[in-house]
């Protein structure tokens, strides 16, 4: 459902980008987990704006407050919940975007919808709304340590300093890719027809705001190959199952929209978001591990009687 | 779940490629429909092989028998299921397949994965799988029609018929591309966060065999491009609901990976596979629509005392 | 959703009491796993009317089908679709109930709900429904019995077969009741909350035609009971959570409601739902039994490095 | 999912009794709805402890605080987040109940499923955790005021004084019953098969802590009735689907669990758990109205074009 996702290890997502603060409920972690408060602050700090020149100087102080789930630093089996205070409001603001429709943006859209919307900024289409991703994504990834799987996103390609320079003077935005690594993943990953780990993991990097196109392996460049070529090198995922090479993803954000209207805003949306995209992916990655359980009856057997 | 896809209108699909029959059922198809075994044809045909001369020559007539969920024609708000019987099996063909892994094919994760598996053909991971898929997506579109929305894919760009009769002779294969549209959709549509319109439809269409990236609206061409260029073209999907406009879709296939190991082959996916995408597209929208019934109180109270 | 169970181990059924065939698919059932359409007989045939003389003599002849997921005898790990055709039908038996709405009966609320029915019989609301949840059933006890847990219901208080004589000379029914019990379950299987052990048993349970009460434990007899007495004998299901004693249900039956209007039908529900009882129990107990998988972080580690 | 209940008006819940708050999250709440903190207290105040004399001491100020997902006292459409802060904690009065597991509590079963437990209360297992569902049920109770629907829940049968205070005096428990009505609700609500209206609200009921059983309609009693007298009474729903006659459901409560072992409890569950169940009843239809806007092809058209 809209504000919930993954099956087994689900994370409810809440927050208004101007409200009292950001959050989500992780329910389906293991218990017996190590979860610290701090355990948050790398990811965090990679998501904050102001770090790079060419984000938005809105600079939050994103300390993520858990709120229950853990009990003397060890997770409960419980649901935990992951808080971020919103800091640095100043309604007055925004107040001038009240009956306008910016371009580019889903102020119009979300009043199609629910004939009400908080105008201050984006509510949930927000960028902010993805602090919640990154603070569950932490926790996914520390599931995933254990495994010994680790998932890396980067910039891809590099951005040209001088030209975002340009772009920021002329107050324009621009587009940018990212590249992601699920690296350590044992064969047998994913599920067919409608759970493949790549359509879940194209489909969750997907809903991350500004995303235009998603591929894995090849990706796009498949569309132009030839079979020969392609099929010695189409590893990663086959028929939606991992082969236990490594997987490659490829994420497309458009220009960020809300540039020349006001508010504080990011001039590309890359940079702050591969640790989004590294969130997103690991939430999957972990879903799919645990579907994995009951795969054959020797296994249900096994993990039954132990 | 892997076999069921959509929320309130729910497609379960079931049967290998060389098993029995394909089919589905469909669970939440509202009453009163008109449904009949032959409003499955056009788009059967769309999806057999044969037509094509770059498909494969295996010739399955398609036929849908309806089950359940209808009485004298008309659908009754039970579950529909569809049921498509396999032909044509000559299960000696694959004999030989029994202990190879075929290069660039699911053979070797679904028997990671499971520990068995039906050697005579893909099974699950087999584009048969698709019957079932394309046979939903018939209901979802005649009640699509009813709102005025009409969905349609095509190829694109258009193959070379000279290149591709060297690539048959060459036994090779070659990657591919469909465009889809959707048109008539009101603003409205889709959910935030999670349930985006544009990452349900992405994710949905990555389900389909052979898929390697999707876009939507400018794709990854955006990635590229400035915000002043991008922001007042950006239409059809704004924030992860409809505005209203055009959607449009791109999906990018593989050269398909059996060519030169035996069976009977596509040598290009995405002529038959056009059907297939509307499918999925036709059973997003469905369901979108449905879930925004429930949007406004104004609407609830609305829908509730009419 | 309305015609699918489960989470993990998830069944699917469809099939009106007077069309083709009733059936269901399940979804999430291990690879391994030895399946034969032989295994069905048992319960098919405690399921089947004409047995008990107080009882339907309609007599189908259950043969369940395997269409899908089975291959050489072995499940396959991917959907498995049961399928068991409707025999012995007779339209004009129900020509009569066309604009009858019968007391005690769907009738009514299926028409408010679909504006439509298919008069000739209970369509999903008919007892038949239940064919599709013990052939699902069966499985699920397989699975079971690979763990070392049983099964077992039976009625409860006997019925006095002298009243029962006099209630079918009267053309009367009679209500009835059920105990159900589950042996061998380790402690630590259901979860807290919303998913408790208890709580989705009885829903289940409740889900049975005819249900009008259901209990655990010490169940309506603890609502008149002091602690002193009632805490060290209340065993089986604490917290929602399995504590590795016995599990006792208690279910309790409306007299069937169809007596005297025409067609074929029970004048007793308790005998013949037995099966049925046992069938919706183990479908729970397998759901959570593979929920329990990732419990804890020492689970899931060697829940996957193995 | 364990602590998600509900499928279109969804809630989650977390916290653990002497954890940092209680509290859930709500999605699919219809915007427009007018919410206030206010709104909560009523219901808030009946779930508390200490005005009922039998009740435990723990006087809880149970405020609702919203964190999300309303803007200028109307919701938004976006998750509703409510915080209830716990007080009146002092950790030190259960330092004795580290390595104890109290008779019929759920401290055993916990400790078996995740190899920890807080040992502070209950945790996830404590009557605390129901004030989120009241909370959860507020929002619910006003969706169902618009559609003129109410919900209301008594003890059943009274309780007697004299013997209450007599258990008390003996620090013993004791047991006790709940009924609850629903009027106004029109036909036609409540899905065949799995998501009857009957099933998923005796299901949701037995979700709530210390219940042992419960009926819906003639209830139990319906087990030793004849059909010629139970068939003309047997109203409110029929084929799990509602007929537009008030629904009565009974619900039994065990005495509880911790007296004579020290903390602070109650010694009789229903006077507090009134609010509880009507709570859970109220989710439950709520739910069941959204999904019924999409039961017919012309309700679809309908909801769809105004």
């Amino acid at each position: 459902m809209s504000n919930t996702f993954g099956n087994f290890f689900r994370v409810t997502t809440f927050g208004e980008s101007h409200g009292k603060a950001m959050g989500c409920v992780v329910d389906g972690c293991p218990a017996g987990l190590a979860l610290d408060p701090l355990d948050f602050e790398a990811d965090m700090s990679r998501r904050r704006p102001g770090q790079i020149k060419f984000s938005s100087p809105r600079k939050e102080i994103d300390e993520v407050e858990i709120l229950s789930g853990v009990f003397e630093g060890v997770t409960l089996g419980t649901p935990i919940t992951l808080l971020v205070h919103n800091q640095d409001q100043n309604p007055q603001d925004y107040d001038d975007l009240k009956d306008v429709f910016r371009l580019g943006h889903a102020d119009f859209t979300y009043q199609a919808k629910y004939g009400i919307r908080d105008h201050r900024g984006g509510g949930r289409a927000s960028g902010r709304e993805t602090v919640a991703r990154v603070a569950a994504g932490v926790i996914a990834k520390k599931i995933l340590a254990k495994l010994d799987i680790s998932i890396s996103a980067h910039v891809h390609p590099a951005l040209d300093e001088e030209m975002l320079q340009h772009i920021i003077n002329e107050k324009d935005s621009i587009g940018s890719s990212i590249r992601c690594q699920v690296a350590g993943l044992k064969a047998g990953m994913g599920q067919p027809v409608f759970s493949k780990l790549s359509s879940d993991l194209l489909g969750a990097i997907a809903s991350i705001g500004g995303v235009r196109g998603v591929e894995f392996g090849q990706g796009i460049k498949a569309a132009t190959m030839r079979g020969s070529r392609h099929n010695p090198i189409d590893k990663g995922i086959l028929g939606g199952i991992s082969d236990g090479n490594i997987i490659s993803l490829q994420v497309h954000f458009k220009p960020p929209s809300s540039i020349g209207i006001g508010g504080r805003h990011d001039h590309v949306i890359a940079p702050r978001a591969t640790v989004v995209v590294e969130a997103m992916v690991a939430l999957v990655v972990v879903d799919h591990i645990f579907y994995s359980f009951s795969d054959t009856i020797n296994g249900v057997i096994k993990n039954y009687k132990s």
